[in-house]
């Protein structure tokens, strides 16, 4: 028999973020106690916590302090120091998802080798050790193809688009110690995600597949359920199902898959962790993807994944440098539409393309749903806040 | 135009408890701040806001300090030095709703009187000043009949059942400078709520009538929607939209009712705040008490009070004397039902009767939800926590 946390047993949270925010207000109405641990003082999460250790998430006493307070670990975000992770494991502490899966994940090409392994689809990729080694191997390719850095990137960052045999010479003088591999490029007509759970008694449960767009790299909208074919999804849910079991993990794990033109699906990236496509799950779902990653780590039964409404998410991004309070400007008349909800996530100043908060909407057909996003598109204006 | 209250603006909440915890939820999922006043530390509220003020409800100075640091100040319960609110006002702080609302409202003789004067159903009742004038006025009703105080009560505490003429005997020694009032007894078939809610702008909107089942006179069960004939269901809320529209104030209030055999309804309660038959609202309707209650007193437009699911609530009673922590034992059973939200307030001893948390189920008929509520009451358990 696996252990069950009841509440309140403590909750150790690594990153203090939205995510950490909102796995924090699940955890408290449950009844268990949040610690959290972020380098920013009152971060998002920690604001709405019952504690948080103020420091860097290379900080191993920290992580020990959070450790030894609390019953189970888990993490809001991938770029954390796992050889710390694997220590406080070793010494008996309880982190889910393992450390040893966030090691893989962390990097994008062990990842891939680690899904091909598997046998699951995966664009063809290939590690590239020098310039040289670029020039041969991607001649196996065909152009546009993908420069990617096995470590450290989010939201796009560190991959680059070669679209052509003249844009290879630009590497000449580049780093190639830091990790590198490139990868077909895929000409995908949709992005979709699936957010899985999984206790350690083994129970998985999944949501629908959801479609995402991006601008910038950055996701903007998820809607959800996707619109695509039946047996697509089902190859999509078996896919996503493959990955969690070949892991043998607990937790919710994100797992976001490319659709080509010819409907095959390739896993684009695997998130050990809530995820941003995954916040409609609050007002359209039984159970939250934040309800159920912590019925997952605290071994309960997992809750319903059953979908209630249709839903989309609109990220709601900082456009501008501002310091100091910002306000939503469209506050009011976003409002005066049903079924809106307003997500800020109380962070004090905005950065350009920052996430501060997003806006959830329902309706009944799709056709609705379009409609609200584009409403809420139209309303939203970050402004300065005046008290 | 009367001002809008974006966030980040500021809430000062005055009580710590349930009602300010699930308000500081959603208060916080919107992007407001906020800064609790409770006399116990690290209340359920204050766990889960900005800032908590650790004082009496008493202490003017504190009240002041609330008042000074926040935008807007609200409370989640009636018993608060009203003058001292008065005195707020008058200074130019904002509170909603108003505290010459809350003066009327938290004496009941007052309060009846009020209702009375709008014309509004309530039970026949008489201001009782010394023994000799209980015994004529109680000559006047029928037996059985209610003896109450004025002031201080709550959960059916200050309530006496008078159930013949030889019980008036037991008051001869009994200390009627306490604002005494005797009122006719309603045999009830059903207690119903309604939870409304208006905004500063006039905009007012209503849940539909809840049914509330007791226990000792603590609210045990709510379930919506309520089963009444539909112009019961109408003259209700005629009755409730009257009760709001008379004290032209802001905010959520709960207008509790009798339905006697005759189906003739009576006013019993009024609060002037989010109530502990609307926390269902959280997860069966479109937007809840707490977010109405909030956009009532920033002066945003209200939200939907569609309803999404048949629901009903069933509180969490201590049911002995536990110091130190406790835990829910039937916890994981609870959770193998779909459909179940368990709300734990964070209250760190059960007193006995002391709510500590509650369940809320949601399903698609009548049947279903009684299944579930019987499931509930079955599995839940309070234990120790052995961490």
């Amino acid at each position: 028999m696996n252990k069950v946390y009841l509440p309140p047993s403590r909750i150790g949270v690594i990153g203090g973020g939205q995510l950490g925010r909102m796995l924090a207000f699940e955890a408290k109405r449950m009844g268990y106690e949040v610690f959290v641990l972020d380098p920013k003082e009152n971060s998002p999460a920690g604001q709405v916590s019952d504690f948080q250790f103020v420091a860097s998430f290379d900080d191993f006493e920290a992580l020990l302090s959070l450790a030894q307070k609390t019953d189970i670990i888990t993490y809001e975000f991938e770029h954390i120091n796992v050889e710390h992770l694997l220590r406080l494991k070793e010494m008996g502490y309880k982190i889910y998802p393992s450390p040893e899966t966030l090691k893989i994940i962390q990097n994008k090409y062990l990842q891939r080798e680690y899904l091909k392994r598997l046998g699951l689809p995966v664009p063809k990729f290939k590690r590239v050790e020098s310039f040289e080694d670029l020039i041969i191997k991607a001649g196996q390719f065909s152009f546009p193809l993908m420069l990617k850095h096995a470590r450290g990137g989010y939201d796009g960052k560190g991959n680059i688009l070669i679209k052509g045999q003249k844009d290879l010479e630009e590497f000449k003088n580049f780093d190639f110690k830091r990790e590198i591999f490139i990868e077909e490029y895929i000409n995908f007509k949709k992005e979709i995600s699936i957010i899985l759970c999984r206790n350690l008694d083994g129970d998985l449960k999944f949501y629908l597949p959801f479609e995402n767009y991006h601008e910038d790299s950055i996701l903007k909208i998820t809607k959800c359920p996707a619109d695509i074919k039946e047996d697509v999804k089902k190859e999509a849910i078996n896919i996503a199902k493959a990955v969690l079991e070949g892991f043998d993990d607990v937790g919710v794990f994100c797992i976001e898959m490319f659709l080509d033109y010819d409907d095959r699906i390739y896993i684009n990236e695997i998130a050990p962790r809530v995820h941003n496509s995954g916040h409609l799950t609050i007002e359209a779902f039984v159970s939250s993807q934040f309800e159920n990653h912590l019925r997952s780590i605290a071994n309960l039964p997992l809750g319903s994944t059953e979908l209630l409404k249709r839903a989309a998410m609109i990220n709601i991004l900082g456009d501008r440098k501002l310091t100091g309070k910002y306000t939503i400007e469209g506050f009011k008349d976003l409002l005066k539409m049903d079924g809106i909800y307003v997500h800020l996530y109380g962070k004090d100043f905005v950065d350009n393309k920052k996430k501060i908060g997003h806006v959830t909407v329902i309706g009944e057909t799709d056709e609705e749903i379009n409609e609200k996003i584009e409403f809420v598109k139209n309303n939203l204006k970050i402004g300065e806040f005046n008290g």
